[in-house]
């Protein structure tokens, strides 16, 4: 237990390490403001994780966990804007457009977009990002469009970033094209849960919501049997399903 | 002169056909409708006569070029809002926010640049051109900043994008760096004249607007004497300083 706790905080160490903004960008301030917003890494750690468990090099690769992370991060910046969701407040402080400006966090959200792909280096791993990330924007339209398809919105909105990050994960640790396939539905699970657990945990969950979060949690679970080193990645999907926030 | 026209009418014809967007996103009819609305598709022409010019495969590279065109109207489309310019109208049609929604609009721009990049191959071309894209965020920030600095604002705001343009081209054309270092300082002083000439057009432009537009074609043209075959580019150079719309 000790022994995960420390590979977590590593991990979180790289990770903070590799979202040091260098340069003096004029947007360098609401950048900084919205990475620093209380995010809880977990998916540059699901990228770090995947890249130990296939024996890559989590240091050298972290700026591509890193990359996840302001990707994630751009899309919760554009999220909130008073055209999207609306939300004056994120993780219990400002949104990036209350605390700076609507067109403050419009161009910074794609400024970090441009950024992040700048620190891919595999053009792999930019080909199969850029193509999760155009899932997550299809996802947000369907949502804000009222789609009554729950599944579809959660797999384009919520899997497609998570799925970016395992597979990133995978191909920096120099996995197979099967333990790439393994990772993309890896994802898929792990993402249900954790949107079925968030809706919960924001009152908004439907009946089942929990016993389904299990049913994913225990599909992703059995998806981590053919990962080798599995046990960082095990837990944390484990922790994940009992969350509290 | 029939054939130069030709040429011109070649490159736009592949760069339609690369642009030509398939499969079936939700954004898919916003995406096209900004596409389709009568853009001169100068940055890509750019990026296929440097291409050609240094002896490129304009037909394999189109995607490249078609690249830099979705990035482009993906920065339009966000100049455009409300937040931003708040413009209703673009070139005689109404802007993509008016046509569809804010939030269309603003899903559809980031649907843009993620599949632009995915159409890249080189990641030489992938880290010039989001290096660039970075520049234009910054630019535009100082520019509703309110700025002074007007060079500065074009160099970052105008120039960045038709830098990535022509360096972009000379990479897909195999030029050397020296080759890339002359088409970026050429794309800086065509994208001066080409901001100037705008201002104009737009019946803003300073007093000795129209002597530096000249003066800054006349610079970008001497550049160009280090280009091979450059016929088509000092024709295109010269065009553009004249141009009416």
């Amino acid at each position: 237990m000790d022994n995960k706790q420390l590979t977590m905080d590593n991990y979180l160490k790289l990770i903070e390490e590799a979202l040091a903004i260098n340069g003096d960008s004029p947007l360098k301030e609401a950048v900084q403001y919205s990475l620093n917003a209380g995010g809880k890494r977990i998916r540059p750690v699901l990228t770090l994780a995947f890249c130990e468990a296939y024996g890559g090099d989590v240091r050298k690769h972290a700026p591509a966990a890193a990359a996840i992370e302001l990707l994630h991060t751009s899309t919760l910046i554009q999220d909130d804007l008073p055209c999207m969701d609306d939300d004056d407040m994120r993780r219990g402080k400002p949104a990036c457009h209350k605390a700076f400006s609507e067109s403050d966090a419009l161009l910074a959200a794609s400024s970090m977009a441009y950024r992040a792909i700048y620190m891919l280096e595999d053009p792999r791993i930019i080909k199969a990002v850029c193509g999760y990330m155009g899932k997550v924007y299809d996802g947000q339209k369907l949502d804000l469009g009222g789609s009554p398809d729950t599944l579809r919105v959660y797999e384009l909105k919520t899997c497609a970033l998570i799925q970016a990050a395992c597979v990133t994960g995978v191909i920096a640790g120099g996995g197979s094209n099967s333990a790439i396939k393994n990772a993309h539905d890896y994802g898929y699970n792990l993402g249900l849960a954790f949107q079925l657990i968030d809706d919960i945990l924001d009152g908004e969950g439907h009946e089942s919501a929990a016993l389904d979060a299990e049913k994913y949690t225990r599909e992703a679970l059995k998806l981590l049997e053919a990962v080798p080193n599995n046990e960082f990645l095990t837990e944390l999907t484990k922790k994940l399903l009992h969350r509290k926030n």
